[in-house]
């Protein structure tokens, strides 16, 4: 005896999620089948409009639907100023609570060697190419305070320093240990405002 | 500044699953794009085609694609012995862990007056029409041992008893305050094996 063949097909795709195992995907496709059905077909319409158009931005890897991000595509952000961070939620966080009017590069992750995560993986080659320009002035580096966070804030900033840019870290509010995107908002801004030369 | 139209999308979509909050749906989002494209596209197909096709058992109320699950479509499955439940995945644990040949009646759910649950939202009209019929010569109530699932056996048992069938409830094992899908094969075993008339 086992489920239908549907709803064990659904059981089982559930599990591309992060942090749902075979339980969790049972009740949440339960829950589907059960009380919602219409919010199931939105999630599935919009998961495929999602893969199918979302890409990353050509200049910081941000997520986007265009060829350039929303905040590359703006003129009146400063280009001279590139603040680097692991993830979208960070370029989130650092949009809603501080007025930094400079662009991003988006690592999507850190230097992990065990998980195959290296500089590639990170998309350096594309940040290098926008540093050997010329343009970049500054590097802020917004890595996370972790172990994995530190080592990739090296590898990055000792790229800009080849490449004769300014490198800075935030620095002050970052709890160590703590990942950038649940850090509060005063704190946060206090870190970016607080940046010291490396 | 906002994520981009699609991804925005993407994550309020991701919030009609049980349990997601704003932030798991935002790191959700994250992992599909940039990590389990195919799965998530997977996902997708598989979700519209589970809430096409998977409806609810005609006699039992279970996931079915057909108008009767397997186990009601199994005339070796004795007729006269219906054991209620709550859930979908309590039949799973029931037929995995337990030798029971009956029959079942899946509740999917409990009463909750406060959740606007009632006899109506669990199908009571059916297993009514089931007894009626009178082939049913024992209803075995295995709800889970919460509040609500004591209230909901007490109202199944009324049900049962105004149409002349025994009632029996399973009885050993199952932990006070406990859900019936936790409980370990040789509790759950012994609880069947355990009930008694009511
Ligand atoms: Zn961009
Ligand atoms: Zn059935």
């Amino acid at each position: 005896m086992a489920f239908s063949p549907a709803l064990t097909q659904l059981i089982d795709a559930l599990r591309v999620l992060p942090g749902v195992g075979a339980k969790s995907a049972q009740r949440m496709a339960f829950h589907l089948l059960q009380r919602e059905r219409q919010g199931g077909r939105h999630l599935a319409t919009t998961l495929e409009h999602a893969i199918a158009t979302v890409r990353h931005c050509s200049e910081c890897r941000m997520f986007t639907e265009g060829e350039r991000c929303e905040i590359c595509a703006n003129e009146r952000r400063d280009p001279a100023l590139v603040c680097v961070v692991e993830s979208p939620a960070d370029v989130m966080a650092i949009e809603q609570n501080t007025d930094y009017r400079g662009r991003y590069f988006v690592l999507m992750g850190k230097l992990s060697p065990l998980d195959g995560v290296g500089p590639e993986e990170l998309g350096l080659g594309i940040l290098r190419e926008r540093l050997a320009a010329g343009t970049v002035e500054e590097l802020i580096l917004a890595m996370g305070a972790t172990v994995e966070g530190e080592a990739t804030a090296q590898y990055v900033g000792d790229l800009a320093r080849q490449n004769g840019a300014r490198i800075s870290r935030i620095a002050h509010g970052v709890p160590v240990g703590g990942e950038l995107e649940y850090v509060d908002a005063g704190t946060l801004s206090q870190a970016f405002s607080g940046r010291r030369p490396v």
